[in-house]
């Protein structure tokens, strides 16, 4: 059960969380959990190829929590967002296990063709306040991307990327001159 | 009647809603057709110097959309706000036909001053996630704001500008170097 | 009383609603001033040590207006928040009196330990839309940080940072070249 990871991974990724002494009781304050909830429910029955019901569980989750994920996204297990305001995860964005991302990350396209146009991303990343990412990159596999940080091109694995436009300035833990 | 071509505006750029077989249906789930057509309402009193009731409606659409057009704002037919969360049009924008913008994007001031203080966008200009420009500004007919970038000057006809700060990259198609 | 110096400066910081002739009105739609309100209750019940209820007003006025400030965060007299959708202000924040912040500003952490993670912010200073100031970074009286500018170090007093990587480009009224 994926969601059970899901939870894990709030309390894991939130030391606002994890120093308060009532946390069993504040994990039900998380609007990233509750979007990350309906967002299983939606894709459950996108599969199934249900028509309408995952687009409007997609929209109230929405209203309810201020975090938009496509129900055709794909996310594995331990996925966490916090604060989550803003966040846009788009139709086909592809995410790994144990992902964590702040509001206002945008997993977006470049183009209005349809097919494959959103990010794909590895596992272990995290993904900073405001960062945009923009087409059918990839991300590789625990790599930091900076808040702010917009990227428009691959990531490669154990790598950090900041700035606008974004560059990569540390890959396997020593910093990248230009 | 601007709103039939608003709605014209979503088909043309949601590849996702495009994809669907049940887009007749989905259209109802845009919220920034419901930011714009509760501006069109609201913008529509603002003009008669109806007082308060203007900027209510805005505020309302703002909690319903996470959009929110200030009630003065001059916005011609054929726009499309995708996605939406955080928008923010200024008192003093004004906005060409057959605009699209996305989530985030900011149209705002520079000065607290009164007078006109907020962008001016050409027609067919698309503008990015996460996009601000401020002040009293022109974006020429058919240009492109890149995602994230943050333009505090004017941009020609026909161009791309991306990052913060923001540049110029494309002008009539041919790249530019610095 | 710290909110009647923020209603003051909600009327000092916005030309929208100081042009308005019904801004007695108006004021009553400012969904700042409301955040404001339930961030002030929240952190006095805080400071005593109450369990779950400040979170849960943080958490209702996050859902009502869009903007998240952490109950712990130490905020002075004369705050102003303007459209405010995506702000995000943590535990360890500490703002000073009459600072004016625009929507999607956040004051966030670097590092998930516990202990000082989060800005402090001096008097008077301005931080546009869409800024994002992360760790336990210093902005000194009377700076101003750009829309859309990422900080992740020192600013001093009386100096202007932008861009991404945010760099300080004004100080003591002189532009600053690298």
């Amino acid at each position: 059960m994926k969601f059970f990871y899901d939870i894990k991974a709030a309390y894991r990724n939130d030391p606002a969380l994890r120093g308060s002494p009532f946390s069993v009781l504040e994990i039900i304050l998380y609007q990233g959990l509750y979007a990350i909830f309906f967002h299983r429910l939606a894709h459950w029955l996108w599969q199934y190829k249900i028509p309408f019901i995952p687009r409007l569980i997609s929209q109230i989750s929405r209203f309810l929590t201020g975090i938009e994920i496509h129900p055709g996204a794909k996310i594995d297990r331990g996925f966490f967002i916090d604060h989550g305001m803003g966040v846009v995860i788009g139709e086909t964005a592809e995410i790994g296990e144990n992902v964590l991302i702040y509001h206002e990350v945008t997993l977006g396209g470049l183009s209005l063709n349809t097919g494959k146009r959103h990010p794909t991303i590895g596992n272990n990343v995290i993904i900073g306040a405001g960062a945009k990412l923009f087409g059918p990159l990839t991300v590789g596999d625990n790599s930091q991307i900076g808040g702010g940080a917009v990227i428009v091109k691959d990531v490669p694995p154990n790598s950090v990327a900041v700035g606008n436009p974004g560059k990569v300035v540390k890959l396997d833990g020593e910093k990248i001159m230009e």
